[in-house]
């Protein structure tokens, strides 16, 4: 029987509390650290792993998580999760994403269909759709290929596909699977449309509009301007757009698209990149294929995420450390620094996918919590980063707990060697390089030149950013903010923080406004 | 005379902390908060607009904040630094940035040049190259027009140039004015250079190398990368390249380059986007006359940063209500949400600009502070962020002050009307609509859809993202981050911080590691 309780009210919270902490500039020292780095590691799937050598736990500490782990009975929660309850208990719905990628449980039969046969066979005739494009026997009216396909969605249905989209553009063109190369159209801003449009060649284009509701208006709205293009450059819109949406939305059974595919309410937007959302746009990209082995490594660290040992369950392992660096060590803030420009837009997904998540004041039961809850996430990639924020990273005055990613190769065949060392060498060089300066430190008598130390990380560590390692570190970070919400208490997978906004923005529309809101739409010339 | 004094030791900080909180949901409801808006607003240059209704001050709070900018002596610590004094203690430079865009104070003579007339001097040796360029006459060695600009560098070489870049692309597209599209290679993963290379017509390409020193190893290797790229090609790399450096760096003289630009140690790298760093990539894409009125907004921000009266000098205002909301209500992260996606990579600008200049602990002297100071900066462009992290911003239990920016009129001529507005309207009024929600919340019994509100906001608004408007917005930040330094007592102009990460780096490149950094570096595979 599972139990939904506050984390204050469990007796491994205080356990947490009470464990000694750990002095991390000194755990991290001489081979004390080195056996500790060895040590703290755990597989994540698709052979990556996930190494928290540099995070501020020890046995103790670990033990406590453990104990919370099973306290909070978080696998448990898992389980019920993808045996099809009603998890998003606020919008009484399932909670079923993990199915759009493999079966982890039982069979889930709702609304009369089993929902891994549904999703599967949406994938498929996607496959199929894909296919035809490519071969040529789907064409425009003059009979040509499209040669781009352009995604039109916001939120989950624009930065999850497009950060999986970015990291596997260079991987797809050096093994000669990009088959169409993708853009993204997503703010109502009607520059970014106008943007897009400017610089593809429409006539040779495939649109992929994707809307659950079929009722966003970012999303409907920049379907018009899509339209009035193809209309001003004498196309038939209906031959150049496709539909991913619900069974049950307006856009479903139109003649205005090419073929429509189908999601439901169980996908969240920002749990939907295993879904049609990103398959579509993925699929007519690279090949079905390429999909087909994203969705193989976001199963296999899904089965991970199913492990009762916290030790061998990394998901779980990186939600705890979380908590307790949030609720017990209080960092109000974490950074994603991918070592890898093909995952530019990682973080911004990670962003909403967390943030969106697990941002929320009430528990599942609608009753306020009396501990923080999701972090603020933000992260660039590295190098990159090194030459921008990092130095408040070390000598700030606020500690920030860093999740670095690293990949032994990089996915093109070209590098350089400059000065002994190949660019690639250089790159895992620097990351290797910030997690022990972070960790450890550097005395100095000039205190300008003086680092702390003690600042928290950890480092998933991969070959090369293939789409097997793409989809386990997706899953890996959607399973971990799962946890993290179970511990939390908290439903993670409603918005209802996006509502307000929406209602007195249409109110502004609508001219119904008064007082400072009156005035700013004013200002603005509304 | 000026004294450089820590924030806690000033009659005026004790005065902040006295002053009585506001009510930010009370103060903004009602007719009392349509005046409060009306009344608390400033202009910031460039025909914009700094309103800060929404944050969480009222007459007594800014009459505190009046004390501490004349105690701290925020515009005498200014006009020291415009006037040439050596502010930059740590590295004793002095910082010049303001005089690559005007003259606001006395002549600055260093090393026997009047600095204003070496950076002018620059710039128009820079338009003079543009301007042949773009007539055909410095072509490649067929005698063909160049068509793309890349930019080579990393940090304040890479963010602040690629960020106005995109903010003027499109604008500069139905100007008229985009004389050659740029692209940029910044970090030392191999894919990124690799990236862009597979991208452009590199036989059509000029390409800008910008390190002050020479000696930046991510650049000089990018640069190798291109050399090779271009001699596989049969090209001649002299013909394509030219450079942006210091005139005492190795890059100065060589015969490697077409053409040499030069800035000097007085201009920080987070802040030379309106040196020869942005002029030459955006002189060459724009042409000069669209960089020059760049450099006219930026001109026109400045000179409000002198006004010594609060209310009149928007820079200093937005700082100083920055560190109310840092030191006195305790918010450790501000988000930056313009509502323009030209404006997509400002806030990984700012980022840079605010964190490594203000992510300090010890003051300009080494001493360690006793205060918070730079807070984390994070932000994406609206409505994007509305579909992603708001969520969070309205109902997460941190509270997080946002600056918004919004422009009254796209850039663009394209937009559409759905539903009886166009998406310029649509994307006013959701920016007008979350400050009011974010400010007054809303009452509800479910507290699943209940919202506190007290979440402060500033807007800057503007008719258009002109390039004169760009400037502006880009000044107005500098000075923010000045004066808040000013106010930390912090040295706002060094970064050593960066240093250990890249002495620890070259350990790792040499194998001459022992410990954890050992065991990192085997993982990783160097």
């Amino acid at each position: 029987m599972i139990a939904w309780k506050n984390m204050d009210t469990l007796a491994a919270y205080q356990a947490m509390q009470d464990a000694a902490r750990v002095n991390l500039a000194e755990a991290m020292s001489g081979e004390n650290g080195a056996e500790r780095v060895k040590r703290y590691t755990v597989p994540m799937g698709a052979g990556m792993d996930f190494n928290f050598g540099a995070r501020p736990v020890d046995d103790g500490v670990l033990a406590a998580l453990a104990q919370f782990a099973a306290e909070a009975q978080l696998t448990e929660k898992f389980a019920a999760l993808y045996n099809g309850e009603v998890i998003n208990t606020g919008e009484k719905r399932r909670v079923l994403h993990h199915l759009t990628r493999g079966q982890l449980g039982e069979a889930v039969i709702a609304d009369g269909v089993d929902k891994r046969e549904f999703y599967a066979g949406e994938q498929k005739k996607i496959a199929e759709l894909a296919a035809k494009v490519h071969a040529g026997e789907i064409t425009n009216a003059d009979g040509e290929k499209f040669t781009t396909v352009v995604q039109i969605g916001i939120g989950g249905s624009d930065l999850g596909p497009r950060a999986m989209y970015l990291a596997l553009e260079n991987w797809a063109k050096v093994n000669g699977t990009l088959k169409m190369k993708a853009e993204f159209i997503s703010n109502v801003d009607p520059d970014d449309a106008a943007g897009v449009l400017s610089k593809i060649d429409v006539a040779h284009s495939l649109f992929v509009l994707v809307s659950k509701s079929g009722t966003t208006l970012e999303t409907l709205t920049n379907e018009s301007f899509v339209k009035d293009a193809l209309a001003k450059a004498g196309l038939d819109a209906s031959r150049h757009m496709i539909a991913v949406t619900s069974e049950t939305s307006p856009l479903a059974k139109s003649a205005d698209y090419l073929a429509a595919f189908f999601m439901d309410d169980y996908i969240g937007g920002r749990y939907s990149s295993t879904s049609g959302v990103g398959g579509a746009v993925l699929s007519l990209a690279f090949g079905a294929d390429v999909f087909a082995r994203f969705l193989a490594g976001a199963a296999e660290a899904d089965k991970l995420a199913k492990n009762e040992d916290l030790l061998a369950n990394p998901a779980m392992l990186d939600a705890l450390i979380g908590v307790y660096e949030r609720n017990v060590l209080g960092y109000p803030t974490t950074a994603v620094l991918p070592y890898s420009q093909a995952l530019s837009r990682f973080p911004a997904h990670l962003q909403q996918l967390d943030m969106e998540s697990n941002g929320k004041s009430v528990n599942r039961f609608g009753e306020p919590v009396s501990y923080v809850t999701g972090p603020v996430i933000f992260g660039e990639p590295g190098t990159n980063g090194q030459h921008s924020f990092y130095q408040l990273l070390h000598q700030g005055t606020d500690i920030i707990p860093l999740q670095f990613v690293g990949f032994r190769s990089n996915q093109m065949d070209s590098d350089v060697v400059i000065q002994g060392s190949t660019s690639q060498q250089k790159l895992c060089a620097n990351v290797a390089a910030q997690i022990v300066a972070f960790a450890c430190g550097k005395e100095d008598e000039n205190r300008n030149k003086y680092f702390a130390g003690g600042r928290p990380s950890s480092i998933i560590i991969g070959d090369k950013l293939t789409p097997e390692a793409l989809g386990a570190l997706l899953a890996h970070f959607e399973n971990k903010v799962m946890f993290q919400g179970f511990a939390w208490n908290l439903n993670s997978f409603d918005q209802e923080g996006v509502q307000l906004g929406k209602v007195l923005a249409k109110r502004v529309l609508a001219h119904e406004t008064d007082g400072a809101l009156k005035v700013y739409s004013d200002l603005l010339g509304i």
